[in-house]
């Protein structure tokens, strides 16, 4: 594993899996607070932060829906790394499709970035980054605490009246990204990263128990907390839309594809076709990182075909309660 | 790869794949020929010859597959190798769950067959292969060729008459197996051992070409060359009964299940459900060997769990003209 110690790059630094296989995920060393308040230290300010991400990673993925959503993209700029992510970690290469050039800083590596931040930085270089340029520093590295600062502390500043973690739903939507997390969000890493029988078969039992019993409540429920879509359904979405062409072969998650369920396949559509979200999906980026960037889990770094999935098909979810907020369904109408 | 070269067994010959990273298959080298006709050098008799397989191996599966549809179990004994196979090649493994020992030898690897065959053979160690007590020597090793003596030289030996090979479909039939065998039969290989991303596009190209066409003749067509169940169903039978729990995901085929084909699937469930088809399916044998035997291809050597298959579930296929052999169907209705 590759990592900073004490400000150093690092190219061996521990394993991925544990004495027992498992997968473990290292604990993030950022978590600044942007407050919508006027004593405190990071303030929503249009201009001032910038988003570090990948289009790859379903952590970062969640940030940018988020922006996309609220309408947040002029008002908070983002750099986009390459998919490619070898020995140096997540690199900047503009000439590539779909990536752009550390608009902040112009840094090769986004290892540099942490070490601008702190120059004895311990720990893995991850995105998303919600850096600050008033401190030149970095606020968060912690995907669902930079979801809820954007859903929660900009509203002043976006373009869009949207509320993904409304009064009433708060505690609900809470407990489902928790939820979800460990059998679903990190369960397909689990399962693809494990390099004994005992714990894969633990994380794809624990998958798909998860995925049945959402597809059973999504079956009279528009999302997940209920008629109004919220934070936990970018959270769901986000390794979703990874899991057919990727989750489902390259990390042995293959007991179905989501394009097989009778509602969670609609469900992620009716998100995929949110107005904004569609244009965060990037699969070629989705599909190079994974099967080029993990040797030890696909030596031949070949990109697997994957199915062709129908993203734009109708949802058919209109019957049910709820839908998307008013300023989305607006935005829906004028795409017609 | 591992072969014999002069007799000698080398762990250090050559690799799996050309310089431009497609998959080459090796010559056969053991071509003889049982023929029911008394000037033969081979001729058929029951308790005379032998066959050692793995049921993992889908050219071994094709032979067994014959002789269970022909009632030749009691005229042709087997020995079945252990699905896992190392750097010694296939072994005999008889405390294992579905393996046996060497039934005529007492071997412990494969191996030894072909050297006491042939001294000097340089070749893959390979199954199926039909073994001659009388000469003590391998009759041939080509799995089209065997499945072809089974199903014609034995009406004498064998408990049903059964014909795969029929009498006014022997072109279509050779045509059929020769036409399946590069884009599917060998094409799942083809991709899965592809070192390079273009052959492994090409291989998966032709696969799923081949299948989305077979699809559609069998539409309107109880088996592959009509109304009649024939070797081109044995054939295109052992890939397919693999193709979703195997090739789908270790090999990277994964544009889309068989079990989501609207014939294929049903085609399927109808041959598996002939009468003795099913017994020859281990499918712990071919999952296991899959997943543990290629660590270029699956470095943690899980086996993925895979989908559960309904193989038993209604194939409503009677509407179709044909059906299976008078023999067979007889047996499918006392199975009722």
């Amino acid at each position: 594993m590759n990592m900073l110690v004490d400000g150093e790059w690092r190219t061996d630094a521990g394993e991925y899996t544990d004495d027992d296989g498992s997968f473990q995920r290292q604990e993030t060393t950022f978590r600044g607070r942007i407050r919508d308040d006027p004593g405190a230290e990071y303030q929503p300010e249009a201009g001032r932060y910038h988003l570090y991400v990948s289009y790859a990673c379903p952590w970062a993925h969640r940030t940018l829906v988020t922006r996309a959503l609220k309408g947040l993209e002029d008002a908070i700029s983002a750099s986009v790394v390459d998919p490619y992510r070898d020995e140096d970690g997540w690199q900047f290469t503009p000439e590539k499709d779909g990536c752009t050039p550390d608009h902040v800083h112009g840094a090769d590596y986004l290892r540099e970035l942490y070490v601008r931040a702190d120059p004895d930085a311990t720990c893995r270089v991850t995105v998303p980054v919600l850096w600050d340029t008033e401190t030149d520093s970095i606020v968060n590295n912690e995907s669902a605490e930079i979801m809820r600062m954007l859903d929660t502390e900009f509203d002043d500043v976006a373009s869009r009246d949207v509320d993904l973690y409304p009064e009433g739903y708060r505690d609900e939507v809470d407990r489902i990204i928790d939820e979800i997390y460990e059998p679903i969000n990190n369960g397909v890493y689990r399962a693809g990263f494990a390099t004994e029988q005992a714990p894969y078969d633990e994380a794809v039992d624990d998958l798909f128990s998860a995925l049945d019993h959402w597809d059973e409540v999504l079956a009279d429920q528009r999302y997940l907390a209920g008629d109004r879509l919220t934070e936990a359904d970018v959270a769901m979405f986000t390794t979703l839309v990874r899991f057919d062409n990727v989750y489902h072969t390259h990390f042995m998650c293959n007991v179905r594809y989501v394009r097989e369920y009778e509602n969670l396949w609609p469900y992620l559509r009716e998100l995929y076709q949110t107005p904004g979200i569609a244009e965060t999906v990037n699969m070629d980026h989705i599909k190079e990182h994974y099967y080029t960037t993990h040797p030890d889990v696909n030596p031949s770094r070949i990109v697997a075909r994957g199915p062709d999935l129908a993203f734009d098909a109708p949802h058919d979810r209109d019957d049910l309660p709820g839908g998307p907020p008013s300023d989305l369904a607006t935005a829906a109408s004028a795409d017609d």
